[in-house]
């Protein structure tokens, strides 16, 4: 048996997320369908990131365990030529055995896309289009105060129950790409469930001049949901790349 | 009445290019019927460029000439609400008197994007997807000798009959934006039919080593459109912008 790699780029618009759900199209159950049909074995394929509905990736990390008998680069083919086109695989490759795509983790980068201008798109999905005039230099004052680790409770799905809700963010820098095109790169050691969706929405009311930037630290030790923004959509969310201990090139066979 | 002038986005993978065609959907023929539905009267819209089937704009500019009835800046609401998401209207102001969008054109920029790579892209729909390997050192080699005036009577549509088909290149430069996607940004003061799809089939034959890099300046002299590339798909390629004597703003009132 082979231990096979995938580097996974999609636009997440149509899918309700990475994780299979049991009535709606993801993008794990997709993958793990087609392997499933040609391997005529039940594969599981491990996600580095369980990106949420909407949310897009252009480099998303998984594994899985095939057979010998396919070159392990023949599935970047076979599963783009299954996958819809908003779907592609941009590399298979045969991995050290003790490779796993989501317990080896040290960090993922994300960036979240912002439009803040009269008009939508017509070229780009892979943004929150916002049309209200927004302060962003009361935005730039917000944004280092999330900077280390941080207890992120308030900035997490009330739902949501896991052990700690302390997380590190290694870094978040905000750049102008285009006129009106604002991007968010943030890079952590783990993401809270809704955690990057709740903080941009709180940097929006701070933008709006609804809150004040220092109010981000008292959110923060307050570790209560209420006091923090809105939890923003998923569509200016994506997954740029993961973080391992080597390289993804330095764990290939 | 007033002139008024638009910069125009749009998505042109759905579209037979920017002029009005009998029976295919045009970019001027939706926002003209618009207009026309709107003011009850029959409007024409004057753009810059004739954008080809397929072809992509971030900055089309145009303009039409409305009764003042309506103030200039609510026109962007009113085209926006009844186009396609895939075209977007970013300015309508009212301009000089003096201001029109194709006479008063110095040059215009476009891009052209190669994205190749293995896989295609799940995420942008503004490229020509090439995964064959290129030596992208010939293709560098080559860009250059393109630049200033010419006769470009072999980059054109054998079709084409217009007087003169001596052009001015005023730069033509190559990027690579990310890993495996080169753009080549080009700004000319005109460009004859499928000139840059041309130029860039060209280019693509000397990256796969069918052609010498010194070829192109033995092509343009031959002012034989045998003699150079395929034409390539309109998909990869975007107007970024149009100069005119002054800026756009500067035609204000």
């Amino acid at each position: 048996m082979k231990n096979i790699g995938l580097i996974i780029e999609y636009d997440g618009s149509e899918f309700h997320g990475w994780q299979r759900q049991p009535d709606s199209p993801t993008i794990q159950a997709l993958i793990e369908d087609h392997l499933t049909e040609v391997t005529g074995k039940k594969v599981v394929v491990y996600g580095a990131s369980r990106t949420d509905s909407g949310v897009h990736a252009e480099g998303q990390v998984a594994h899985f365990t095939a057979s010998d008998t396919i070159p392990a680069e023949r599935w970047r083919a076979i599963l783009n030529f299954r996958l819809p086109s908003t779907i592609r695989i941009l590399h298979a490759e045969a991995m050290k055995p003790n490779f796993h795509a989501q317990k080896l983790v040290l960090s993922k980068i994300y960036d979240y896309r912002i439009l803040n201008r009269h008009s939508a798109s017509a070229l780009d999905r892979r943004v929150l289009f916002y049309p209200k005039p927004l302060r962003w230099d009361l935005i730039r004052e917000a944004v280092p105060l999330f900077l280390g680790e941080h207890d992120f409770k308030a900035f997490q799905n009330a739902k949501s129950a896991v052990q700690s809700s302390i997380r590190c963010l290694l870094s978040f820098e905000l750049f102008e790409d285009y006129k009106g095109l604002y991007r968010f790169r943030i890079e952590g050691t783990g993401f809270l469930k809704q955690m990057v969706r709740t903080i941009m929405g709180t940097l929006l009311e701070i933008g709006e001049g609804k809150r004040d930037p220092k109010d981000v630290t008292k959110i923060l030790a307050s570790r209560d949901r209420r006091l923090a923004g809105r939890t923003v959509s998923g569509s200016g969310l994506c997954l740029v790349s993961v973080r391992y201990p080597l390289s993804f090139e330095q764990y290939r066979i």
